[in-house]
């Protein structure tokens, strides 16, 4: 069972939103209020392990992580995760995405626990190993990890100029995308706009970096990377983790209705991007590159 | 620079809490709302790369992991992390917990990034790798990872019943806690209370997980797992990552303000541990063994 990438242009980034992911799972709760105990029905959000293999054509692929996600747009999640790494660089570098051990396509989103990208030209697997050694070596530090991340990708381009009603705007747009699916109040989501505001795509996870991922992944399978007229925005905190994804990515302007970290802010300082924390109704901070933001 | 544990009694677990992670910096923004744009300063909440190193006396120590952390309780991550991955079982493996390439204390809660447990007899680096190889094996499922957990740690022992009225007091004894140290909306929060409600201690991290094993480190150089009279509260969804390290740590009841993921649910109810998600006001739900729980 192999598909090639193209095959999953369905459903694409440039439509309306696609939410395929979010699966949830119905469980017996015991519900406790002022009344008493009783027994009712709820909905549960699905987490289930994937593991990610990668090899060149005719090699055996290896394993090159295993992530606790929600099932569905596992394939997005295995190549944006493959992009983020540094292990693939652009579309062309993909041969194939592969459901292992399992009869079930991704396409009919449908629960699978192993995901393998063929690589055209030889892949480098060493390369994980590297930048595992690296990060583990040694004097470890923000700047060295930061080091590591600009050797990467290199800072983001000047991008969009956006106002500030647009940036406010977001945060409305990612929940009313959310609201048809997350019944479960177990989700992160994560939002591509364009500079005008416009939602393009969401993916929601478990995990924040997932979501992310899974956003990133359908970008390189669309051949759009670099994001570079493009905002992100994420329901939950921005850690150094998010900062770098969208780094990768090319992503001038990244937003969370919620706080950063210290080293999120770092990244995005020394990357070029404009960092929005505690976006919230009217108002929000800015923690970097304040200059692509100016008043309506 | 070495530290016995023993040395790391001060500020113990029994006493009231000791909260002395949550290290926080200035950060300049601009500060975006209805009357415009203006500069000024505000807190944020310091994330770190940690590197965990560990070996037997006089072996080479060996990098187990990097974790983007808080700093402050490094030496009680550290153990914590060991312990949840199975890699020492209890206080009399620990020889000495250093602080590596830095003159800097932890216990003074300064920021230091290699952190090395010495591990009294020989310390089987390779179980990490059996850990890492068994979790990215073919055929990978929810169940199989279950497995693993089970067979590190079997089922939590019967523990406390609790009334709704302890649970429902939780939350707000965590807060209360937390307000004084987190300037920045940006820490997670794992709370470890005994069966009357009373918090023994609080842990914050920019990492949930972080947070979870800080506690559990804390608890192990003060030889008190396991926790088998206490209750572990935590500010962010429960995940399988958070049960998993409760089961370590034989904790029989969990609770979450917010929601748990599918595989929480199943880890709990398969390990024995009453998992509560949605724990506010005067109400939350029981996923897992409701007999813990009965009314006041």
């Amino acid at each position: 069972m192999s598909h090639q990438p193209s095959t999953m242009r369905a459903g694409g980034f440039r439509a309306l939103p696609m939410i395929a992911s979010g699966e949830v799972v119905r469980a017996r709760v015991v519900a406790v209020d002022r009344d008493g105990l009783r027994q009712r029905d709820d909905w549960v959000v699905v987490e289930e392990p994937l593991e990610i293999r990668a090899g060149g054509v005719g090699q055996t692929p290896v394993s090159v992580a295993v992530t606790m996600r929600t099932p569905g747009r596992d394939f997005e999640l295995a190549v944006g995760f493959l992009r983020a790494e540094g292990l693939i660089e652009s579309r062309d570098r993909i041969a194939a995405v592969d459901a292992v051990d399992s009869g079930l396509s991704l396409l009919e989103n449908r629960p699978c626990n192993v995901v393998q990208v063929v690589v055209t030209g030889t892949f480098d697997g060493s390369a994980l190993k590297r930048n595992f050694m690296a990060t583990s070596s040694c004097g470890l530090c923000g700047k060295s990890t930061l080091d590591q991340v600009e050797a990467r990708c290199g800072p983001v381009a000047p991008g969009p100029v956006v106002t500030d009603s647009v940036i406010v705007g977001l945060p409305r747009a990612l929940r009313a995308a959310q609201k048809a699916f997350d019944r479960t109040g177990g989700l992160h989501a994560a939002g591509l706009f364009d500079a005008e505001g416009r939602l393009l795509a969401i993916r929601e996870d478990v995990g924040r970096h997932n979501a992310v991922d899974k956003l990133i992944g359908r970008a390189l399978l669309d051949d759009l990377l670099p994001l570079e007229g493009h905002i992100l925005l994420v329901s939950g905190r921005t850690s150094f983790e998010i900062l770098q994804k969208a780094a990768v990515a090319g992503v001038p302007i990244v937003a969370s209705v919620s706080a950063p970290s210290s080293l999120a802010v770092s990244t995005a300082d020394r990357l070029g991007i404009t960092l929005i924390g505690f976006l919230r109704g009217s108002s929000f901070n800015v923690y970097s590159h304040p200059g692509r933001i100016r008043e309506d």
